[in-house]
């Protein structure tokens, strides 16, 4: 199984760039530096001088330009190398490869694939932590596991039941019944009501309530999920579709999360959450970001486990079960897109 | 070199196994997680869910089965698999592996070839921390090393003389003399007298004496030595032979070892010490397990190292002396009961 | 590319090898063993005993003999083995190779490869710690990059005015000016001098002067440099060619410098510098050390995320300079000798 590669990555919180300050980051194992320059342009180039490989982000921000601090190459933010100290000529094939990015949401995008099928309108619309109408606080996490493993984590949230038992204080609704499942052009839609109940730990409530959540899960592996408590047939009265958000007893919360692939075998996680403005404050977003906090290391003690018992397996198979279905669609449009995408370098070669 | 799999190894200390709560441990680089049900049933499971590989020893016991806690798989003492949450049907290929375990004399032992096999009169006859004829002490060692490596050191004790001159106090005798060796239907039986002797650290003495040491080495690695010092002339009344404990000037021990190959180049050493009841008191156990703690640090020095020098050897070749006698006779028996089992396979297939 | 094993590498510093103490170094992915014997004489053995492979670095020096302190093997400083504990017949095959091994100017130089054609004048004429004519410190380095890197390093100082601009105060003429390169025998000869300039962090002036550096890299690995300052001038007058040092305003300095290959991706660095005899005293040999230790740092930091780039790069290749000239130069004639030396082994097979 591959990662599509026309697709925008996550490669930092827009904070973790710094003004000429080259920031490293390896995506889909592409070493890649991301700086501003002196202009604010964002500039993603890839990680290894033409000459003798050094990492460029152990260079010096010259302007909008970036000087490999080995031996002085100078290059341009399209990639081409400009200066070779102590050489007036310069070959056309002095130059490393620039890849599209663009900051949206408090993130940095980059496009890992063909820079002509570089599409921004394919930037999965998160909510920034600077958006006034959310309260959201913010976390990351490096995983040594491959990002399908997480992503096919998020992608069957029947393990809340069982991992997150006590974080997220997740009842036994979530392995018991099956989201509703909508296929997107790019990703997967689940929508689930839990009636009835009096919430999990994040949203306790003292009278039973209707619990909603949805989310889309988008490649390459982003997901956008709105969840709150509503007056208790609520779920009834809306067919069990999407309900008056203004109608919520409490906390709607917005969470956005981004699996990205680093190495064949480690991952960056990156997440937000917090309640929309009017449905709590900073003190609900904190208590919220502790309960993160611990789920997420559940997740991550998990799923590095499952990934040793993995590599030690000389052919893992899995055996999927009826929770799988979103996993399962969701790692067939993987595949398909992948394979697509393998189709048209062919052709084109 | 392989190893044999029809045997028992010898997994944990009995006290490792709390109630309810699955321990972890890799053996011949099978994942394997044991725990005690509610009943108090001892059960040795594959650690890999069928699902999506997660280890078992992560789950939590209900009554004596084991519940997968990554998405609720619940597992039968004997591997299948008997509830998938959210699913009705559970297919029979939803089962893992059950290894036959038994809890003897303070250990858990795992037979950890083919189960109709498994024969309870192979365990080897060591003596558990709570025999009343015995005051022991214990302890445990991880190598990062082979386990073979491991048994040839304890195949040969002529390295007694260099190794653990200071530890064990050891002379010259043990690289000059040669211990008389029985070949054993399982293992080899070593046997030594070293007379007119003070002994050494561990039992020294101010009068000359004949010191006497006799142990078994048993698939798939493990010692049981009997040692003591007797009257000055006792090798030579016994025809250096089986001496009458009763007539040992002082300290007749007792101690088992095992060796557990956990991965390719690691290893677990577990073992106990101590003199007979009537023979010693804990005061003098606990001076052999500080002996024995110093003596085994310096075969884990020696054979780590030894590890790495081979690691980096292109085509390893050893060249055996006169006192690898026993070192060549087990191993030619480990080969021969591994290649006896690989064909027993190949038939059957 | 390979490395020349017809050659004297650094093992050691002098002080490093105790009295009957032996030593362990990888050199070239063998494992040597170096001691000095009771008659003072210096050894390097293969730090593989013959019997299991243990490392004779764990073991006992006896006179000018050597015991594996695993089984007793003791060895001649020739390789051979003398004494089989516990055994009369020793196989004629129970040897280990002898490397010729010499120590000067402060270091152990191991010959790595065909002894019959080790040759003591092809030791590199560094400069020894107890030179009386040189106030010298000294230090390593251990570096988790392969040699080859440090050389290529070593014989391009245009990185001077990037990587060292802070430490040694480099200012842009050496990346913006050639040194005179000329061939060696067994290496390379750089000259250089920097007219009209105040000179760098270590040999700042007040005034303007001409600044001159001349090293040998020569093979394997092994830098040796004189540099100083001089009145304005005397670049011109002396053609660009060797000063009187005499004549030198102050700090005319020297330093030794070697890179050993460890293992295929470790290497060891040792250098000493410091000024001659009448050109600065202990107080400016420390400010040099200090200088050299900061920049030596830089060096590494730079040369080890290099080489992380290039163990993940698939097909790493470079793109030469105008300023590898010298690099070119030295890399084919490492080339070249190597190739010699594969011939000479095909023909003698």
């Amino acid at each position: 199984m591959s990662y599509v590669r026309n697709a925008w990555y996550v490669a930092a919180w827009s904070e973790e760039i710094a003004p000429m300050t080259p920031f490293a980051i390896t995506i889909l194992d592409d070493p890649v530096t991301i700086y501003r320059g002196e202009s604010g342009r964002l500039v993603a180039l890839e990680d290894r001088c033409v000459h003798r490989l050094a990492p460029l982000s152990l260079g010096r921000c010259e302007g909008d330009r970036l000087r490999c601090m080995y031996h002085g190459m100078l290059y341009e933010p399209e990639g081409q190398v400009v200066e070779i100290p102590g050489q007036e000529q310069i070959p056309s094939r002095a130059r490393v490869r620039s890849y599209p990015v663009v900051e949206r949401h408090s993130w940095i995008w980059v496009w890992m694939g063909a820079a002509d099928l570089a599409d921004e309108s394919l930037i999965p619309p998160a909510v920034g932590l600077d958006d006034p109408d959310f309260i959201l606080g913010h976390g990351q996490l490096d995983y040594a596991a491959e990002a399908r493993l997480i992503n096919d984590n998020l992608l069957d949230f029947s393990h809340l039941t069982y991992v997150h038992a006590e974080s997220f204080g997740a009842g036994p609704e979530f392995a018991a019944t099956q989201a509703k499942i909508t296929p997107l052009d790019r990703g997967i839609r689940y929508q689930r009501w839990i009636e009835n109940s009096r919430g999990s730990s994040s949203r306790a409530s003292p009278v039973p309530m209707d619990s909603y959540m949805c989310y889309d899960f988008l490649i390459p592996g982003v997901l956008l999920m709105t969840g709150g408590v509503f007056p208790l047939g609520t779920a009834k009265a809306c067919d069990y579709g999407v309900p008056d958000l203004a109608e919520a007893i409490s906390g709607v919360t917005f969470t956005s999360q981004a699996v990205t692939p680093l190495t064949e075998k480690t991952s960056r996680y990156f997440f937000s959450w917090g309640p929309r403005r009017g449905h709590g404050d900073e003190a609900f977003r904190d208590m919220l970001m502790g309960i993160a906090g611990k789920a997420f290391a559940e997740d991550k003690v998990m799923i590095e486990a499952q990934q040793i018992v993995i590599d030690r397996t000389l052919d893992p198979q899995i055996m999927p079960t009826a929770h799988d279905k979103g996993v399962t669609l969701f790692n067939r449009l993987v595949e398909k897109l992948a394979k697509a995408e393998q189709e048209r370098i062919r052709v084109a070669a």
